[in-house]
């Protein structure tokens, strides 16, 4: 790997732990391989530092990589024509009971082979990355059977390995009852074949805790079994009405609690008590056209935020963090400090990936530099394209 | 200019006087140099027009270039930091008070030469284009003397001579009342100097009718100016409040009432009596974090419908149509049929332009190729990259 200078930064942005952002004006950072050595000033950067191959960011803004904390970015086919019919006044549970909905995501993906759902999917990532994203968590759950369940995994795992970013992969078996089974007898297959077949491949285990989904005793039989066998929590808490599960996330310890549309002042002290961070998906809102998670309720609770574009072909075909950012400001009421704090360092936080988020001496080289001089463009023009470069543990992947 | 054949297309999408928006699968459209010749079903294409360079859309959908009817496009500087202001608190009062909006855009505006104008504005024209843009109105406004008024019509011309779509010019130099300047003489100095010097190189007058602007008299009286001067009437009607904009664009029998945000249902009533289009302006709303205005309400009313960016660096920095469309839909309860109508026919009756919004032969060759079979993908996933080719008069734009 290469050591690099990052020069000429106009302003560079570090999101802290005390959930605010830093700025540092004529900056530098210096890459050692894939991880940053030095950020500072430029009159600052030590003589032994200088004589390595530069990129000139001409006075450019930059920010850390974007950590997508929650995506379903493996699936086949599309549900255009059901976003149709739902704008035309169908709802999501007719639409579902007439064979929409997950399940027709998870039929095109069982029936869609291995090398398919990678091409499929590797152009959905490509597009992640060069928006700035350079983490990104990725889920199963259109699987709902064994062998699909870890096809999907086979795919992430094909997809990090061919990608310069940092893959996260999430089993979320529990993400509806499949066609024919009682839930029962499908959650018995979870706990008793899908987590512990899957488990030494995967970080974390998500379940779906949701009135449409599972319960909340449900829910904790599933992450109970997730980590007997090692595996992080997280939990779709809440999103189309109250089951429980913010409560039940912050009970168990889990690492994030997503969506919460519909979670309550309590839910939330009880998620800052227990340092789960809260995962908020403003596509979904957008695309469903429900009132948006509060965003600026959460930030003030002292719940760590993270911001993530929940990439699904339901609910929220959203792909570019940029964008997300812009609706967190523009739609959740947060400043663009926090907007950005939540998509970088939140995200970092929800995956609980110490090393990045920040940009400081020892964390990967994650980097986005912006062709503006000042993050706030990112909501300041919310249909602007952004990104002038992105730098991938070390790897810069334009140009 | 070469006689062209765009085959292959999956989904020809077109706007119809109905305010419905007909398609035809497996189409074939032949252009005749800067028009359109035939439009049909690939298997009825006449043997005589065959023989001619070929497109191949490969199943992709098209559907005509898009209209943006309402752009602020000429300007010099940003309003980022005052956006970040509002965001924190400040009212857009205060801060005007203290020499930002509008006037601030007009101090950057004066200062900048023409050639510096021209740079800064072709370079957002550029991706307004790369979007689907084919027509764009452009007015003036943040000149608010005669010089500077009159250097922004430079400035606009020079933008259309080198461009290859269209550019409707419209002068609103009641915009607002410059710095040391009473009302009154500053209209006196609009009516009696920059309409009569500028009407010969402009289409439209616009005049900005609002609590915070101009009285509903004061811009009768600049209306009727433009009118003797032979120019068309465009209204910035009841934005931040209600002015009897509306009613007066009706009663003057304006091209168009952008804006509305306060517009009563009477005022709609008004307007579709009188023909007048209404242009809505998410972006506004989407920036200011404030209600949209109600599209659906607007389309069930019966008035013709535009929406447009409203591009401008205080309060919509929007470049892109397919993002407003997406707003439209997903802010505004539009159905995509009735947004992509809005955004093509909507704004080509806005500006009374009878030869394009549709696609039919004798009009122009302005249309876009998308990346995907269908325009619900516009807001399907409204932060993708939608544009595949760009035709405009005749000419594609890309590769």
């Amino acid at each position: 790997m290469t050591a690099r200078l990052l020069t000429g930064i106009g302003r560079l942005f570090s999101p802290t732990a005390a959930r605010t952002v830093d700025h540092v004006e004529d900056a530098v950072v210096a890459l050692d391989g894939t991880r940053i050595e030095w950020v500072g000033s430029r009159t600052d950067l030590p003589r032994e530092l200088r004589d390595r191959e530069t990129i000139d960011c001409e006075g450019r803004a930059v920010v850390p990589g974007f950590v997508d904390a929650h995506t379903h970015l493996v699936f086949a086919g599309d549900r255009a024509t059901e976003f149709s019919r739902r704008l035309g006044g169908e709802t999501y549970e007719s639409i579902a009971a007439a064979g929409g909905g997950i399940r027709a995501t998870v039929d095109a993906t069982r029936a869609a082979s291995r090398d398919e759902l990678v091409a499929a999917s590797s152009a959905r990532l490509d597009r992640m990355i060069g928006a700035g994203t350079t983490t990104v968590e990725i889920k199963t759950g259109y699987g709902l059977d064994l062998a699909t369940e870890s096809k999907m995994v086979d795919v992430i795992e094909a997809l990090a390995a061919a990608t310069p970013v940092d893959v996260v992969t999430t089993v979320l078996a529990a993400h509806a009852t499949p066609e024919g089974t009682s839930r029962d007898s499908y959650l018995e297959l979870v706990m008793g074949e899908v987590i512990p077949m899957l488990a030494g491949r995967a970080a974390f285990c998500d379940v779906f805790c949701d009135p449409v989904g599972f319960s909340a005793d449900e829910c904790r039989m599933v992450l109970d079994t997730a980590s007997a066998h090692g595996l992080g929590l997280r939990v779709h808490a809440d999103q189309t009405g109250r089951a429980g599960g913010a409560e039940m996330a912050a009970a168990m310890g889990a690492a994030s609690a997503d969506h919460l549309d519909h979670a309550t002042a309590a839910d939330l002290e009880a998620l800052r008590r227990a340092g789960t961070v809260a995962v908020l998906l403003p596509g979904a809102s957008l695309t469903m056209r429900l009132p948006f998670p509060g965003g600026r309720a959460v930030w003030d609770s002292g719940v760590e935020l993270a911001l993530a574009t929940d990439c699904n072909p339901g609910t929220s075909y959203l792909e570019t963090m940029p964008f997300v950012v812009a609706l967190g400001v523009l739609e959740m009421g947060l400043s663009p400090s926090e907007a950005l704090w939540a998509a970088t360092l939140g995200g970092a936080r929800a995956l609980q990936l110490a090393d990045r988020g920040v940009i400081a001496p020892g964390m990967r080289a994650d980097l986005v530099v912006l062709d503006t001089d000042h993050h706030v463009d990112l909501s300041y023009r919310p249909d602007g394209d952004h990104i002038w470069q992105v730098v991938a543990g070390g790897r810069p992947l334009r140009g």
